[in-house]
């Protein structure tokens, strides 16, 4: 399985991004093909110090090849450019490669 | 869903971490009390550049009580102790909580 893992930044404008994200993101990356599943989590802020980061959204894909099919979609690049309009700079992308427990 | 995600910066041996954290941590890990899933993760890294992170592990727990009991437990403190005899300075903790899509 490979995974998409984008890291986001606290928003200057929480209500904004979430509306942004959920009535508009989501909806565009959900289409991307091959996507089996979309996680979302929030971070919750430590006791002591602010969290580094604001939530955590992970994109699964069967396989390399299926994961390389999607990143040159046009439906990956509506949904990038749909992110990047809202969270340009709050956002950074890790690829991974699920491995068994 | 409460997670506890820790994110692991590239150690100076991998292949002394890689047989520190199967052999030792991962059965640790698994004893905690709540311990729904435990999903390991690796970073590939990035065409231009090298990989911020390592890997990924969440730890998955049903709700905030379980997750605050699994936190005091004498297993949750030998996981740690354990984790820190290879891991230490390379891994940030961050608490979630998943939120439906």
């Amino acid at each position: 399985m490979i995974q998409l893992i984008a890291l986001f930044q606290q928003p200057a404008d929480p209500a904004e991004f979430e509306k942004s994200y959920w009535e508009t993101h989501v909806l565009l990356a959900k289409k991307i093909p091959g996507v089996i599943s979309l996680e979302v989590s929030k971070i919750l802020p430590g006791r002591d110090t602010p969290a580094k980061y604001y939530q955590m959204a992970i994109l699964s894909f069967a396989d390399k090849d299926s994961f390389k099919t999607a990143m040159k979609s046009p439906e990956n690049a509506e949904a990038g450019a749909n992110l990047m309009s809202f969270a340009a700079g709050l956002v950074e992308f890790h690829t991974a490669e699920k491995v068994a427990v």
